[in-house]
């Protein structure tokens, strides 16, 4: 049990200590964690902690509740995630758990693009969040509690400067299929026009490609500017397409805030994030 | 471990066996369940086909994603729970994972009803789903394949005519909350007029009474019927309420049918439920 209680260390150490593409791909579990259900890492971590949620059900805090409860917007406005779930979050969000919701998430959003019906006049866009959506701040958060201590946008807009936030290859999966079927995968995200070279140049190295469109925030930054009315922004500038004559096929993100209001797309999709809230 | 696979077995048979209202406490898991994670019955099942979804996501589908799926309205119009997922949907439902994961839901309702201010003229209402919400049908449900087998409207019907589901008790609980704070539960279900003299001597059965209505469909009965637009039934009587005068303050439900369609309430909780799904 010792060697087990001793992984969470080593898992951060792997998902923060290097930026080669290689290392990049150690950073996010590994498909093989995800197809075969995480039998090797998962099996020894959960009887500690596992995102089962069991052990940190009975330290009084369910915690695995309270990540559905976020999923299923039952749970809204928090500012950080419960001290008590710290060490839930982080097993979930690094072992292979976070990745196989993700990927059936995924899945549906394929399996739903796949049965489209395209007009032919190229109009039909797909809207896709960036931070936690295509791009994933794992390495970040891994650093900064999972999500349990308060949000520094000093030290985040650090880490996005750096531009080596990985793929979410769930997300990239989806993307690539849509560019395959014809349809037009549009960025919509809460980062700021100051912030559009690095963004450019991480989603590029991170095998993104073929956009519509980038549609950053055009407010100069502003402390705590993303906590701000996120489902406002983002369905306006759904709106805005609409009226330049697209159509929203789909639309994936992994706040609510992402999704909810609008229009919101023909279909919305909500990926797993239990490290943060956007409202 | 033979020990341990008898148990649903067990755990069906208390389901199902009788109708006192002793045994009616056994048909849903215990509060201690709830309260202790589980830790004496799930403990045990876990290692076998657990709600934390290990073995089934070996056994190649993903059942834990599945259901905060569902949760989260990824995955919409399906017909049946995934075979696969049968016995994982049975021990979610009767292990502590289920009651847990209701509380959650409840306690975040509580909260946000014990901040309400009331203009204090009596026309705050609260809306209540009736069936996986206000009452359980999981004695059922226990007996019918957990949702993996296709919905039979005449043996659910024969069920519902008996009278006897059991409470919720979590949403018992906010609902007699909302009464203490003066806040008014309105009933709105998918069950028709038909069905209205034994819905209302079930709900009294109960524990529930003061509501200030109980809104049924009013079209004769037709097989399926169920599974039409519950979006646009439901909403419309919303907006009904709504152009009474009503301020509907919350509306909780255990399908994204019951919550979604303006008006849907200031708010709104999604109840869990793996079971079925209604469009």
């Amino acid at each position: 049990m010792a060697k087990t209680t001793s992984m969470l260390p080593l898992l951060l150490l792997l998902a923060t200590a290097a930026t080669s593409a290689w290392e990049m791909n150690i950073r996010m579990p590994t498909d093989r964690l995800v197809k075969d259900g995480g039998a090797a890492l998962i099996h020894a971590l959960r009887p500690v902690l596992g995102s089962g949620g069991q052990l940190a059900a009975r330290a009084g805090v369910a915690c695995d509740s309270w990540r559905v409860g976020v999923e299923a917007h039952n749970v809204i406005g928090w500012k950080t995630v419960p001290a008590r779930c710290e060490g839930y979050v982080g097993h979930y969000m690094l072992g292979g758990h976070y990745r196989r919701d993700s990927a059936l998430v995924v899945d549906e959003a394929i399996a739903y693009a796949d049965k489209l019906t395209l007009a032919g006049n190229g109009k039909e866009v797909w809207i896709f969040d960036i931070d936690e959506t295509s791009l994933s701040n794992l390495p970040y958060y891994a650093t900064h509690g999972f999500g349990a201590t308060p949000y520094n946008d000093t030290s985040f807009r650090e880490y996005v400067a750096e531009g080596s936030a990985p793929a979410l290859p769930e997300t990239r999966r989806l993307y690539r299929r849509l560019l395959e079927i014809g349809v037009k995968p549009v960025f919509l995200t809460g980062r700021t026009e100051d912030q559009r070279a690095i963004t450019v140049a991480n989603l590029r190295r991170q095998g993104y490609s073929g956009w519509e469109k980038l549609l950053l925030k055009p407010a100069v930054h502003a402390a705590g500017e993303l906590q701000g009315s996120a489902v406002a922004y983002k369905s306006g500038e759904r709106q805005k397409l609409q009226n330049a004559g697209f159509i929203i096929v789909g639309n994936i993100g992994d706040q609510w805030s992402d999704i909810l209001g609008a229009p919101e797309g023909a279909r919305t999709f909500k990926l797993p994030d239990p490290m943060y809230y956007i409202g």
